[in-house]
């Protein structure tokens, strides 16, 4: 079967969204596309999105690696994490992450900001005056502010999501309020450029339809297939209502401590405004 | 309500799950739990496994970060990273990772090794002398040999899937037979101590059904809680059957070069087992 130009157009945009184009040969091919056709790919393949992953100490590995992934594969895009400073940052689970700039050197205007949840770590980001001025400044002109999990807590105690509907993982949602924001039970939340994940695997789901958004269906479901991402958990008890009572009690239990320090950031945050 | 006994052990379970609990309190935890009951926890739910997660300059950053959220969660566990030196490793998109061992420091007995994909970067490690031998060393003796995606091929390259049953990246699972291995169309599958997963986010279900089988029904569901893993995708297209024909035929084009250098690296395989 004779190769035809369809047929190379489409090697080039599965290769451009796997990583396996030579970033020479993409921006030939990008530079090409729209001056002659060549490719074939149509224009609105190519983007140049510049996508910020924010990375502190504790923050959870896959809340921000879901996104990563699926927004990584966006044609033309930069996806790069930002930290308060050059050093490795320290996961949960422990995984040492380089960051690729620091709140000084990260650009200034960004199409998305992405911002992940955790622990006691997310408390410490919430209480960190770098951290939330920086998420002020880059927030108030992105094209999207993004989170995952309870990342959203970082972004509403920067008063991003003051009077915004948003989402965040389910023992955490109920604080949305005290930061001004209305709490929707969702899985992906989106209210205007505002675009909010439920709990850690949530961020796979909000980063697939924010490529679908920024590109189309075709594109989105060409990434989906080359992710397999047709998931088969092993159980069913994802969420508080396919859970056990016993399971999501034993959760709430543990989430006290958490909810608590949240609470007193809060009543800081409704202070600073008054 | 008065708190009982069996809710401090839900909550310390919890709060040891999601990284939560400092590490004097978990250890002292896990020697008083089987010692005099005070946590309640059954003894079952400590482990102590060290899991080794390979990281190679172009690894996929989802292969290797699904499982190891889901397998970090195993209380009393040690999840690191191992690399050829002690360098960055840089993933696939861009994404610098430390690693805590290199293949000299790695311990030498292992509970769980666990193999990402790849594009390029998975034919070099394929390739890779050290990182094979590495990999034929460790594996012998781990508890349970396993990969995501194309990682399944890395451990054929180092023989580790002679005779077994195995599964890869939709688009290389074909490519098993050539190194041996009997490829099944699954997610996830187990043959003995081999586990191996489907393309890019079935981690998430390897790594999950692991720890079901690590610990017991229980202790999975509450990981997958906190997870809060009820996915869903936006699209409905992660796999061949399920995704367009065009889909389908582009995905298959761009892995043309792959699949030929993947076949002379069988080959190779095939003539040094004469």
């Amino acid at each position: 079967m004779p190769i035809t130009r369809r047929d190379l157009s489409n090697q080039a945009l599965a290769m451009a969204i796997l990583g396996m184009m030579p970033p020479f040969a993409a921006a030939q091919a990008k530079e090409s596309a729209p001056a002659d056709g060549m490719t074939g790919l149509p224009p609105s393949w190519y983007g140049s999105e510049k996508i910020a992953f924010l990375a502190y100490p504790g923050f959870a590995v896959l809340d921000l690696t879901g996104p990563f992934h699926m927004l990584g594969s966006l044609l033309g895009s930069t996806p790069f994490v930002v930290a308060k400073s050059r050093e490795s940052v320290v996961a949960d689970p422990k995984l040492k992450v380089m960051p690729d700039h620091t709140f000084d050197s990260c650009p200034a205007d960004l199409d998305i900001i992405c911002v992940p949840g955790g622990g006691e770590g997310t408390l410490d980001a919430m209480r960190d005056e770098p951290t939330i001025n920086f998420l002020k400044d880059r927030g108030a002109r992105a094209r999207y502010v993004t989170s995952v999990c309870t990342g959203s807590l970082v972004l509403a105690a920067a008063g991003l999501l003051q009077g915004y509907r948003a989402t965040s993982h389910w023992l955490a949602r109920d604080l949305l309020p005290e930061f001004g924001a209305e709490p929707v039970d969702a899985r992906v939340v989106v209210d205007r450029n505002r675009i909010t994940g439920a709990g850690v695997t949530a961020g796979l789901d909000m980063g697939l339809s924010l490529v679908g958004r920024l590109r189309d269906r075709q594109y989105a479901e060409t990434v989906q297939l080359l992710a397999e991402y047709a998931p088969e958990p092993p159980y069913h008890a994802g969420t508080p209502s396919s859970a056990s009572a016993e399971n999501v009690k034993m959760c709430e239990a543990m989430f006290v401590g958490f909810l608590e320090s949240a609470r007193a950031i809060a009543v800081n945050y409704r202070g600073a405004r008054k």
